[in-house]
């Protein structure tokens, strides 16, 4: 069958807005909030009815940023340290030969009141901007197997503490007085999985930036711990 | 971007010959197996290195039988009784507007010895002939979400129990001689499912056939209990 008959049925616009700092997989950062507009003809609201029944969606999406990238046959999770291939099969890199990603999140609401039904997503790990090409309810007896073993990957990441100094923690604080709330929580979620690139030398570098939303997060590594710096805002 | 690039990375070989009778959703029927085959170039051993170390995957597919139907803004889940309408959104029918299934299954081994390299899978939900576009590693703490709730599919669908006439029962066991292990348990997972679609007027008619591997098992109902009553061979 010819594939290029293949839809985008709606765009998520989210809080990553680079790849660099999103969680290597959903539910990692329970904060994260993201919206999914669908577009026409895929958004009337007898499209979504019954929707709201379900706590959990599947996500179905194209990884947009690694599209003109090439794959290969095995791939270094960073969860291996970097240093350890395993094969593109046993991974969820994004550079695969078709370019799709599977995310289930929480659905926290719809919105068919306005254009477009919009549909409010948490703990997603989606780069702002992302075709999506399919929504599934979640289903719990077929989709949740507790039981199952998951190789390198079986317990989520260790997480590092994370810690504001003063002239981080009083932006943090204006920056949510001005409408973005559980800024605090965020960063600490997304930053307590430590984003670095697994091949980094850990000594060599020490202060990196995180965009979130219209932001630049700096923090960097003292010793096990991650510090916030600074909040810096970024325009386009 | 233009989605007509995706490849069928493989191609799935499984006992359901008809989409009649496939239990609508993975794991009703842990009975069930199915290969797939990889296709050159995403077949190489190396690709497939370190997958045996995850219980479970993700196969994500083409309802290729189902290519060629339009999608509806709204259907009629058969756990609804087929006469209440959701969006389609909220349910996993094959009939939407890209048409791509997702479903965990279990790995149950992997053969780099042959010319083609080969996944085998337990539990899954495939028609035969299926094109595979992505295998990702079942990863339990993003994926399994016990918690979850599921709307009118919270529960797995209530059994019925199935019986075997005499007849049914000494065809299956010479079959199951001649090489097809554990076919009793295959047609009886199958069937307590009740596969009859959700519009029919129980009492019109009773007799049915599922196709299963190369043969034909006709069954029928008896109040609330499924009777196997033959198996016949089946030639394409």
């Amino acid at each position: 069958m010819s594939l290029d008959q293949y839809k985008t049925i709606g765009v998520i616009h989210s809080c990553f807005k680079e790849k660099f700092g999103i969680p290597r997989q959903p539910g990692l950062a329970p904060s994260t909030s993201a919206v999914l507009t669908l577009s026409p003809p895929f958004d009337t609201a007898e499209s979504v009815r019954g929707l709201t029944e379900f706590t959990h969606i599947w996500v179905i999406y194209i990884f947009h940023a690694n599209k003109d990238r090439l794959w290969r046959p095995t791939v270094r999770p960073p969860r291996l340290g970097g240093n350890r291939r395993v094969g593109v099969w046993a991974s969820r890199s994004p550079l695969r030969p078709n370019p799709i990603g599977i995310s289930a999140v929480r659905l926290s609401g719809i919105d068919t009141t306005g254009d477009r039904t919009r549909l409010f997503l948490e703990g997603g790990d989606f780069l702002d901007g992302t075709p999506v090409i399919d929504i599934k309810p979640y289903i719990r007896y077929a989709d949740s197997i507790p039981e199952a073993a998951s190789g390198y990957a079986h317990q989520p990441p260790p997480e590092r503490p994370v810690f504001f100094t003063d002239q981080a923690e009083i932006l943090c604080k204006e920056k949510e007085k001005k409408g973005i709330a559980g800024l605090k929580n965020l960063i600490t979620q997304v930053l307590r999985c430590d984003p670095r690139p697994a091949y980094i030398d850990s000594e060599a570098r020490r202060r990196f930036g995180v965009r979130l939303h219209d932001m630049d997060i700096h923090w960097e590594t003292r010793g096990e711990s991650i510090w916030v710096v600074d909040i810096v805002e970024w325009k386009q």
